[in-house]
This record gives structure tokens, sequence and C-alpha cells, in this order.
């Protein structure tokens, strides 16, 4: 209540333009929409190649087909699936999600899985369970935007920690938890998006893995391992999952968003027993219960539905998509430009050459009917301006190639804008970077 | 992190039991499973009639129908209902939620709307929103449970105000705010549920809704308005709206879970602007988007179906059962015991007579096959034991009879026990009262 109020003022309180302004708690004052929110709005025009959405193509999925499962599961079902579930989630459902870990290596029981409402709520209930305000969450540079943006609404410090092509690197890891540690902060968990990095695109090499979980081990730090894209791999076999060397010490995120759908919402947390008792009452008081109608519907897909082959369907589709946008950058990118060749996944990461601010460059950008994520939403400490992030999962190859070009228009042009001015001006501004759902 | 981790040993850190005890978050604390809810797993048995669950009566829905129309809506629109969604929710659903909603006087555009995961994520964004640690929240005495449980994730200091057969006294809320006014406590909210309220049954007299505004708007008090049944009313028309006369001052929540489905999760808020900025980041953060596929289902429900007379329908139905009820109180209760007579909705609430004890009684209800939800479910300040909340949404008509048989009985002997001893033992132990899903 504001000063006013206690007075017995009526409203307004606060400014003229939200009269709530005063009365919001601590962890909502960093809520502000960024001003390039708005620029995304535009990118949803046809005219625009958007290389900035991570929607999968859910077209490839036999939609008929799906359309009578689901007719079907509420015929059939409805008096459960259309009615409360209890906030683990459906058993039945837990029961596939357990079946789905085992190709990465993970050795589950349905009592440790917590069904969440996507990845995104358990990342969300994980940060309410363990994150004090100013408590250390560790992540890697860059990270995934939606990630932190659950960090940063519960007011974590994020530190990062450097990666290479071989993801996150051990030594920068053990010497940043040092660091951390003489300076008497109080670290929570390691987040760490194992496979195909959002947005790097890259992949922890498995020699390095057992040494991340040592070190996290040795300092009593649990590990937050998420795993959207691990079955989305072009070659070979999917990665074994760290949770599969050590379940005690790390909490598995799943999702089907990118093996399914986006749209049904259903993802998972797997986690030793009393963190999946916390992530049990977090979820019943954040959302009472995940719809038994997206549940059940996953939960049949698996059962009747061929998934193995439709994620193998994907893979190759992904593939193709990844090969045209390297292709088109080896093609179409001025000198200069860097970038990382993902071996799953949706995205490229692309390194710009010196001096050009991939945020100032964005309007610039989308004038030119192309869109991109810029770098800077993927840190939480400023860094990402001279990185953007670019996805291949849901144009068709033509447009991405299309769009590769024009890309490589807009830097050409901010290369002899730089040569001409000796800089580019900035977007300026409060706000984070994050994008919208089907941004990210 | 804890004092061993800082100093290089490895875990197990905190107890035996959960070696994550002194990681978690202070408001994780609190975070600890009732040793009633154990009960309420029991309850779920055939040979027990539940008076505890707020489960409505989906098998009235025609199923058939629903499937046929769930399954077009993914075979003709899949490419949508299968994708991710803005945070604010569809914009076709969110138009339909307005002409929802000016069934009870509201006037709202689409923008002023935010579709949550049920109604509970709306209470729970909006908490996160406004609530640091400490804060009052002035809540019904009682309230709903699930309410109760959001503001105590957020650490919220919830003060009761006190009813009476026609809802929310205005004196006592005047009265509250100007205690807490002098004491300097700081308020956020006045959470309210107007209409044949969970768990009282009652409803905010016509004649004091303008005072509970203008008392609010005086003090600077933002007012919830949470609305989950206000179509269900068994005579006349729905009851106006607080937010139909207050805009500005209050947020309105709603949910199809009562006039449709709890199974498709979708329920909204109806904010000022400036809070429903602030909702829809959180929302993104909480979970990235609601689902497409439950919202597009909602959507298609209301456009092609005839969901008005099916409210109707169901109105019909819990009317009955709510005669059923009363009808069975009325000839089966010893005396002493007194109950309130919903004009609509799902729930009474009984009082026992002096010194039975509702929550050391439950074991013994559930012996003799039947349960209930004991009133402290409904207090975040330990009263409620002397009451106890019936509902006569699910359970056949029979069974109602027969619940409130067994119910009676239980107490008959609980009041020979009290005679023959004086009291009567408690249930004792930490934990909230707070049933699972189906039993709120």
């Amino acid at each position: 209540m504001s000063d006013s109020a206690r007075h017995g003022n009526p409203r307004p309180q606060g400014s003229r333009i939200d009269p709530y302004f005063d009365q919001y708690a601590q962890r909502a004052r960093g809520m502000v929409a960024s001003e390039i929110r708005a620029l995304f709005a535009v990118t949803a025009r046809p005219e625009i190649v958007s290389l900035a959405g991570g929607s999968p193509y859910v077209t490839a999925l036999p939609l008929d087909v799906v359309g009578d499962m689901v007719g079907d599961l509420v015929a059939g079902q409805g008096s459960v699936a259309l009615q409360y579930c209890t906030a683990q989630g459906d058993p039945g459902l837990r029961e596939k999600i357990c079946e789905v870990m085992s190709l990465e290596g993970i050795k589950a029981h349905p009592d440790d899985v917590v069904v969440t409402v996507g990845s995104q709520q358990a990342l969300d209930l994980i940060t309410r369970i363990f994150v004090d305000p100013g408590d250390v969450v560790l992540a890697e540079a860059p990270s995934y935007v939606g990630a932190l943006g659950s960090f940063a609404a519960y007011q974590a410090d994020v530190v990062h920690v450097q990666m290479d092509d071989d993801g996150l690197i051990p030594e920068a890891l053990a010497e940043t938890i040092q660091r951390l540690t003489s300076a008497g902060r109080t670290m929570k968990f390691l987040y760490t998006v194992p496979n195909y990095q959002n947005p790097a695109g890259v992949t922890l090499a498995a020699g390095r893995r057992h040494r991340i979980l040592e070190i996290c081990r040795a300092a009593g730090l649990l590990v937050i391992e998420d795993n959207p894209y691990g079955l989305l791999g072009f070659d070979g076999e999917p990665p074994r999952a760290l949770r599969a060397d050590d379940p005690d010490g790390v909490v598995y995120l799943g999702t089907f968003s990118k093996t399914f759908a986006p749209g049904v919402r259903v993802g998972w947390a797997a986690a030793p027993s009393a963190i999946r008792d916390k992530l049990v009452l977090a979820a019943e008081s954040a959302v009472l219960c995940h719809s038994s109608f997206s549940q059940l519907a996953v939960r049949e897909y698996l059962a009747t539905q061929p998934w193995r082959e439709q994620v193998k369907a994907f893979r190759e589709l992904y593939r193709q998509r990844r090969d045209t946008m390297l292709d088109a950058l080896s093609a179409q990118m001025p000198e200069g430009c860097r970038w990382t060749s993902p071996a799953g996944g949706f995205y490229v990461w692309l390194r710009l050459p010196d001096g050009i601010n991939s945020k100032a460059m964005l309007p610039r950008a989308v004038s030119s009917r192309v869109a991109y994520v810029p770098g800077t939403g993927f840190y939480a400490d400023g860094s990402g301006t001279d990185h953007v992030r670019l996805s291949y999962c849901f144009p068709e190859p033509d447009r991405i190639r299309e769009g590769v070009r024009r890309l490589a228009q807009v830097i050409e042009a901010e290369i002899d804008l730089r040569a001409t001015f000796g800089s580019v001006p900035s977007l300026g501004g409060p706000g984070s970077d994050t994008p919208g759902p089907g941004d990210l």
C-alpha cells in the first residue's frame, strides 16, 4: 500500500501511466517489456523471413491421424481427459516418459517424474524452490533466454560460465565455483543445456560430462540438465544424459515440444525424491495440476502412434534445414563472420564482424525483411551484442536461403556504415531482450 | 550452498532424509505435505463416498460431440492448435471470454484478458506480481484453499475478514483495513470469491457490493474477484460482477473448469492494462505460453456448441444435488450442527457441534467410508477446526444421501466420545491441510 493510500487518499497512487506502480513486489520491478518485443510482433508478417522463432515444424505431423486420436480420446475417456488430475501428473504418461528417457541412458521410475506445463514450468518451479533473491545460478555463456527469464523472476544472480565448441568448459566451471566460493556467494545450481544448445548449437563433449558431474558433486552443487533437443541429433545415437550417471545430483528437464508438439505444453522434471516432493507442492500452488486433456493426448500419442519414426522424420527434416542454412552461410556471409555447426537441434550461433552490434542492427534487418534474435537476449550480463541466433527449424529451405541472403546484405551494409562512420548507433532503453514464446 | 559444501566436502549435505534440505529457498521451507493428504489418496476408493472433492460432473457433457469437435480442430487447424501461442493467449478465445463475462455485466476488451492455466495460475501470477514476503493479503474467513496455497508460496501474511450469510461484512473489512493501516502494515489486495463461495457456499449480497468497492477504493486497495461459480446460480440471473462497477480497481478471475471442463485448464484474468502487462510477462517466465490445444478446444466449444444450454444443464444437475444434500442434512444431522444453504456452486459449509474437531474426526470418517475437507484447510491462521466443507458436485444423489448418513453417524459417535472422555484427540504435525486438486 502506498503512502497516499496509508493516509486515506483515494486512487490513483503510483504514476499516471501505471497507478499500481508503487505497489508491485520487488521481483516485479524488472518485469518490463523490451523494445525489441514490438519488432518481433512484426516478424509474423509473411514478407519477413523469420530466422528468430524456435517454433517446431508441427505441420510435419500426420494431423488427420492425430485428430482422430484425440477425438477418440475425448469420446472414450472424456470423464478422465476433461477432469482434474493430480499435481504430479498422469501415471500412465509418467511411465511413457520413463521409456523416452531410457533412450538417453536414464533409469527412472514414474514416481521420479513430475509433469509440467512445458519444461519452462519446470524451470520456474525449480527456481522457486531453490532461489532466494541474490543467490547465484551458474549458466552457460550464452544460455537459454527462457531460463534467464525464470531466474530473473526470482531475482537470481546469473553467473555465466564459458563454453567452446565442445560445450561447457570444465576448467572454467571449476574456476568460477572457486571464485564464487571464495567470495562467500551462495550458489544454488548449475543450469546447462548439454545437447545442441539453445542458442549456441554446441554439444557438451562426451569426455567432459563426467568431469562436469565430478566438479558439481565435489562442490555440492545441483545440476539442472535441460534437454529439449537430445533426441534431435543428426548423427548416431542420442548423447548419454548427465542424469544417467548421477541421478541424485541431477534434475533432468524434458519436453514433448520438439519431438511431438509445443501446443500441448507437456514437459517434465525427473528429480531426486526430496526435490520431486517440493516440485509437486510447488506445481499445485502454481496451477493446481496440468491439463489432463494435454497429458492424455501425449500419452495416447506415445502409446498408439509410431512416435520413434516421427522423431526420425523430424530429425531428417531439421538436418536438411541445418545443411541448407550452413551452405547458405558459407556462400553468403561476409568476411569476419563465424558460426557454429550444430549436430542437432534448431540453432546456429553467428558471430558478427568486430564492431557490429546485433541489437542495433535488428530494426534494419527487419526493414530488409529478415529477423533473428540478438545475442544479448541470451546473457544476463549485457554481453552478446556481437552475436545473433539463427534458427532453421521452421522456415522452408528456400526461405532459409533467402533469409540468409538478406541477412548477409544487412551485415554488409553495417560493415560499410562502420567503415564510414566508425560506429553504429545502438538501441537503448530498459527491458529484457526476451522475445515471445514463438521466438524462443 | 551449505557450509560443508563451501569447505569443499562432497554431498550429502542437509539431512539424510533430504540432502538438499539446507539449500532450499526461504519460501520452500513451508512446502510440506499435510498428513491428511495421505487420507485423501484413500478417498478415491469406490467404497468411500467422497464429499471432499470439488470435481465437476464432466460426464454430463456430450463427450462424443466434444470428441468430434476436438478431432476436427486438430485435423483442420493442427498447425496452430499444436504450435506455441502468445503468452497473453489466443485472441479468438479472449473475444469469447469477453462474451462470457458480459453475462455478469462486465464490459471488457480482449486486450484486457490474459488466458491462464486455470484461474489458479492467475492467482499465482497476481501474487507473484504484488506480494513481497510479509505483505498482507486480505481474504474472507474462510477462503479458498488453493488461493491460500498461492499466497503462502509467496510468503504473504493472510488476514481473514469476517463473513456472514450475506458474504463479506463491509464493516469488518473497513475495521480490518483501519487496524492494519494503524499498525503500519503493507496491504496488497483483497481476495474475494463473491458468488457461491468456496468453501462457505454464501454469496455477497447485492447491497454490499458497492460498499465493498468503496471501502477498497478509499484505501487504495486492489480487489481480486475470483468467480468460478458465477454462472452456476440456481435462481435467476447471474450476480453482477464487482468488476462491472470498477474495472480499474478490480482484477477479475474466471475459469472454464466449472462451466465446461477442468481438464483443459483454461482460466483467465481480466485486469487494468498496467497489471495486464505484468501478468503477460509473468506468465511468459512461468510457462512461456498456455496450451494452444486447450485454448482452441475451448474457443471452438464456445463458437460451435450450445454452451449456454450446457451451463443450464449443469445448473439443474447441481441444483438437484444441492437439494439432495440439504434434505439429507436436515433429516440426518444431529443437534448442534448448522450449515449454509448455497444458492449456487458446489459447497455446503457445515458447523460441527461444540467441541468436535473436524481434522481429528477425519480418519474416523474415512474408516466409516465418508470423506470431507476439514475446515482448517480454508484458514491461514489455524481456525476452522469446528467446520467441514461438504461438496455435492460430483457424487450421484444416492451417494450424497448415503454419505451424509454415514457422516451423521460419525458425528454422533464423536458426540458420544466427547460426552464420555470430555475431549477428542487431534491429529498433530506440520504441513498445510491442502488436499489435492480433485479435492478443491
